[in-house]
Order: structure tokens, then C-alpha cells, then sequence
């Protein structure tokens, strides 16, 4: 009993792949593949792999509950955020979650881990910044755990929500033919973090009233804020999806890792195909300019603009867009599915396929 | 906009004081304080501060909710433990906190983050041990979350559990006059954790049958592989608190942090004082000669026993005992609450006060 070195079968490091080398895709469709041999049970109405689970307490409505991290060094740098920020920001992540499914926000968890070298005041402002977006989402802070850590900053939150009985949004609801719609405009987090990349940072407000720079200086540091505030200051789209149940669409997601992901993700829970339309994805506005060719790349790989996707039967879109409220980020067709398997990229001007562009994955990448 | 280095009052680390000075107790308690006043709401029924958080859907029984990080390098090493164990371990940890509440376990999610070079088949152990332990304490795997990280590998489990309403084991419960009664022996994670620090690994089981050492050998490995067990195998002690709330206990937590520092919780919450009595605290068989007179710390202040401690009216012990079910931890009385505040510990053999012993938290040591 006295090795100090574990024999071969005991301990970690046995040998075999590592995350680097498989990507975390691959990871995580194996980490789902073993909590679901977990995850049977007939109070649990939506296991892992969907945006969240969906449970039915005895006797009660459903809950929807998820979990996401956001790791310093993967997900944020501390020079870009301040920590007021970067608390709303965590939140948000992890609500956009429950906007794909649907639901009304009700309770939050949320763990911190971080340094022991951590100013006691900036830890304080992150747990302000989430309390502060909770409220505004009307959801509550439940607790969570805290732990020192030698290494980055991890802040992961737990988010609950409510849904009537049946009423979720699920990935595995699409059909062949489902036209695909989806809310808001596309890539604007990725020109953010791009900027960010470059050094950008947004700009601190003047204490006491408005600078006034020259016009055109003030429209082009403008649009770069915008992008910077897509990456930064995200926004769940908890009204539109609660919008998508109420006017009876079955199947949506969030677009937390990009177009081509994020339609993957239901193409292969539904079973199905689809082709996206290249000249209908709505780009925010101005990345042509800053990006080029790869606007592409940002709109529909970029992941991070935690807008939602849907599939719609082709007969009811018009209803859903002649009933779509006001003061909601607007609905765009940018596809739809089909059968088979897959994912085909199409400029319909020319009829022309047009190669998937690659996906911006943060995590796992090779050194 | 393009400053790299952010103003001053934008970022991090605008000065005070850090973790490592004020400590992990006063950081939670400040982080809680502003949870807090993100955190009314009737249907909030228990909110940060307790062992978790009890909440009433709408329509539905009590739902229970708690969060759980274990970090590497501050609560285990890799050479300590083997990846399958460390995930049923993480979910004890959490599971735990709803065991203190009497609750019933329904579903947990998992967050890990993990290094790049970290192996797949190491990760899914982990995962697979999660979803074995949640098996066997009736509780599914629900989703979580999966990230890089630059530094250690990090475990956040969430557990939920149902409750019937008004029934949970709550902090703020205890009454002066209040006897304190604890599940199982104590100080044994702490012997097996000094083992751990000295070097010693749990033994490795023989693949085929038995090996046979000497007796006396045998006698001696035994006691320190159980404390080994105590430190890296714990159980949570559901069916112990449930059993509690059955038989009408109101007020009640777990032995995560210690003796010393959970009753001072419930002192806290309850707004009362305790003594505990040195001679009665049930201390891990054969730590007296492990630890000499150090088996008072590893006992009252070591933690991680993940045993419970129930405040219970004197006229109702007896009633307790005689239907407590066999099978279950044994319930000792430590100790009573009274009225004040504080805590002291008293060896009523020769009715002196005797000093507390230090606290041993691992999180957010000085270096």
C-alpha cells in the first residue's frame, strides 16, 4: 500500500486519444452518448443532446434546466470584459439555453472558481452583473458552490425555467421540407471577437454626458461597438422562442456555435438533411466591409450571436411572420430541411453549391 | 478605441483586497449576501445560505437544487484516484447537499472542464462513474456542459431533487435546548486525506480472487483503507435524511466542512449558540492512534465526512432513536444548542472548555 506510483489500470493517463486529438464535437457527442445511458426515465421528457433537459416533477409543470461554462483564457480574456460585463455575459450564455427551448426563466446557480490571487471586489461584480441580468430575465440567484482554483477563472451557471406540459422546443421536431428561419442578423459576434483579437476594446462611456468625435468617426466606431457588444453583452432570445411555442412551432435551437453546427445539430436529431441558402442569411450589417469574403465564415461558422433557429412547415410560415410581434428580433428564412442526411451550402442566384465554410470552435483547438 | 491598455474603472483588478486574504468563508459570505437580493420570490422557498436551495414550481412539489465544484489540485490529485471514482465521487459531494435537506434525488448535470492534452477514455470514466453513482441514488443524467480549460481539470455537478412541501431539513431551524445529533464517525476523511498527503495510495484490487497477506498486515491495511474510502469514496446520506424528515426532524445539515464550521452554520442561521461535547463526538475507529491527540481536529474540523448533523428537540430524541431504522448510519448526540451565540466545546468528563481546533479548509490557502 505504500507505491507512491500507481500501478498500469489505476489512476488516470492509461494511454488513448486525447481531446485535442478527437475535438470536442466528438467529445461531447461520446460524453452524451454515456449520460444517456444514464438518462432514461419517463420524467425526463428531453435527455441530453437537446439545447436543455426537460423534466416533469411529480405533479408539476415541466423544468428545464441547463448547465454552461465560460472558461478565462477560452471563452473571455480579462483585459476585454469588466467583471460587471462578464457576469451578464455568463448569464446570458447559459439563458440563451432556455430561449431555445422555449421556456420562462426561474431560478440560477452559479459556481465561481477562481484564483486565489482574485480581487475580492471583481468577484463581487460578476455575482452583481448575473443578479442583475436574472432579474431582468425574471429569474431568480438559488446559489451554487465556490472554489479556489490554480489556473483561469471558471464561471458556470445553471439556469431553471418553466414550460407547459408538451410545449418545448426540441431539435428532434424537424420534418423534411421544414423551412428554416432565423432570428436577428448573423456574424456580428464573430467581427467582434475578430476586433478583440486585433486589440479593440470598447469604449468606456465619458462619466457625464456624450463625447462628440466627427460624424464619421462616430458612425465607424459605431458599427465596430455594435460587433464588440454582440461578443460582449449578449442577449438571450427568451421572448422570441417563448413567441415560436405560442404560435405552435415545435423545433428551434440557439445558435450558440454557428449556423452550420447549430442546423447540424437538429438535421441530426430529426434525422434529416438540409440545404442552407447562402444569399438569404442575414449578415449584420458592415461586416462585408471589415471581413470580406469571410463574412462567410463569421455569419454562418462564427458561432456566439445566441440567435435562435427554427424549423417551420412550409405552410405556416406566412401565418408565423403575420403574427410575429412587434419589438422582436425579426424572422429570416435562410434554408430548409430535407431528406437524407447532411448539410449542402446553396447561392440559389446561380443554383451554384458553395463549400461549408470551416467552424470557429475556441475549445480544444491544437496548440 | 483601439488603447489596448483599458482606462482605469474598465477590467479587472482595480485594487482591494483578494481572495487569499479575506478567505473562502468571507468571500461566500459576501457572494451569497449578493445573491440574496437577487434572490427573493415566494416561490423561492429556501434560498443561498442553506445546504440548497428548495423551490415550488408552479402546480408542483418542492423541487431542491445544488451546485458542486471539485477542482484539481485543491480537493484531489490524479495520482490519488482513479477517473471512474472521481466522477462517483464529485456526485456524492453534491448529492450531499440534498441528503442535508431530505431530499430525494431526481437528476444531476456535469460541467468538465479539461485540458487539451487531457485522454478521452479518462474523461468518459469520469462521466461513467457520474452516471453509475446517479444510478444507484435513483437520479438521471440530465446534460451539462464540456470546455477547455488552461489548468485543471474541474467537476461542477448539479443535483435536483423533489421534496414533499414544507418538509425540507433546514439550517434555520434549530431551537436553543435543541440536541445535536450526528450519522455515522467523523475525522475519517481527514486521516485518509493525511494518508493521501504522506504518499499513500488505496490499495489496488488482486484481478483474480484474493491476495492473503499476514493477519497483522491485513488488520492495519484495512483501518487505513477505510479511511482512504472515507476521503475518496464518501456517500451521501440520503436514505439518513430522508429518514430524518419522516420522523419530523425540521433542522438539519451535512459535515462537508466540519463539525465546527456546519454547526456554526446552523448557530448562524437558527440565531442561537452551541456547545459540543468532546467526550461524545464519535470519533473514526483508530484514528486516536493514527493521529494522537490531532484526532480532535481531523474529528471536529477535518470536513469532508459528508455525515449529517440534526438539531432535535430533547423530548423527541428518544422517540427518534427507537424508530430509527436499522441499516442506517447510527445517530450519536454531540452536543446541544443554547441560547447566544457561538460555539464551545466542552469535555464534560472534567467540565472544562476546551479550545477549538483549527478549521481546515484547502481552498484558498495563503502560498
Amino acid at each position: 500500500m505504500d507505491d507512491a506510483s500507481p500501478p498500469p489500470g489505476h489512476g488516470f493517463d492509461t494511454g488513448g486519444l486525447t481531446v485535442q486529438e478527437v475535438g470536442e464535437t466528438e467529445l461531447l457527442r461520446r460524453l452524451t452518448a454515456v449520460a444517456r445511458r444514464h438518462g432514461d426515465g419517463d420524467r425526463l421528457v428531453v435527455a441530453s443532446g437537446d439545447d436543455a433537459a426537460v423534466w416533469r416533477p411529480p405533479g408539476g409543470a415541466g423544468i428545464v434546466i441547463s448547465q454552461d461554462a465560460i472558461v478565462e483564457g477560452e471563452d473571455f480574456l480579462r483585459s476585454w470584459i469588466d467583471p460587471e460585463a462578464l457576469g451578464r455575459r455568463a448569464l446570458a450564455v447559459a439563458l440563451s439555453d432556455l430561449a431555445a427551448m422555449g421556456a420562462r426563466p426561474a431560478l440560477c446557480l452559479v459556481t465561481l472558481c477562481a484564483p486565489g490571487t482574485s480581487r475580492i471586489d471583481d468577484l463581487l461584480a460578476i455575482q452583481e452583473g448575473i443578479g442583475a441580468a436574472a432579474s431582468e430575465a425574471g429569474c431568480r440567484v438559488a446559489g451554487g458552490d465556490v472554489s479556489a482554483i490554480a489556473g483561469p477563472l471558471v464561471i458556470d451557471v445553471v439556469v431553471v425555467g418553466t414550460l407547459d406540459p408538451g410545449r418545448a422546443l426540441r431539435r428532434d421536431r424537424g420534418r423534411p421540407g421544414d423551412l428554416l428561419v432565423v432570428t436577428g442578423c448573423l456574424g456580428g459576434a464573430a467581427a467582434g471577437l475578430r476586433l478583440l483579437l486585433e486589440g479593440r476594446r470598447e469604449p468606456v462611456p465619458a462619466p457625464h454626458g456624450r463625447a462628440h468625435p466627427p460624424a464619421e468617426v462616430l458612425a465607424a466606431a459605431d458599427a465596430e461597438a455594435r460587433w464588440l457588444g454582440r461578443q460582449l453583452r449578449p442577449r438571450a432570445r427568451l421572448a422570441e422562442g417563448q413567441a415560436l411555442v405560442r404560435l405552435g412551432v415545435a423545433c428551434a435551437g440557439d445558435l450558440s456555435d454557428g449556423l452550420i453546427v447549430d442546423v447540424g445539430r437538429i438535421t441530426d436529431a430529426s434525422g434529416c438533411a438540409a440545404e442552407i441558402w447562402l444569399e438569404s442569411v442575414p449578415a449584420e450589417p458592415g461586416i462585408h466591409t471589415l471581413l470580406g469574403a469571410a463574412w462567410v465564415d463569421a455569419a454562418l461558422g462564427g458561432g456566439e450571436d445566441f440567435e435562435l433557429v427554427a424549423a417551420v412547415a412550409a405552410e405556416r410560415l406566412d401565418g408565423l411572420l403575420a403574427r410575429w410581434p412587434g419589438g422582436l428580433a425579426p424572422l429570416h428564412v435562410v434554408g430548409r430541411l430535407t431528406a437524407g442526411s447532411g448539410l449542402r451550402l446553396l447561392d440559389r442566384r446561380d443554383g451554384q453549391d458553395v463549400p461549408l465554410p470551416p467552424v470557429a470552435s475556441r475549445h480544444f483547438r491544437q496548440p
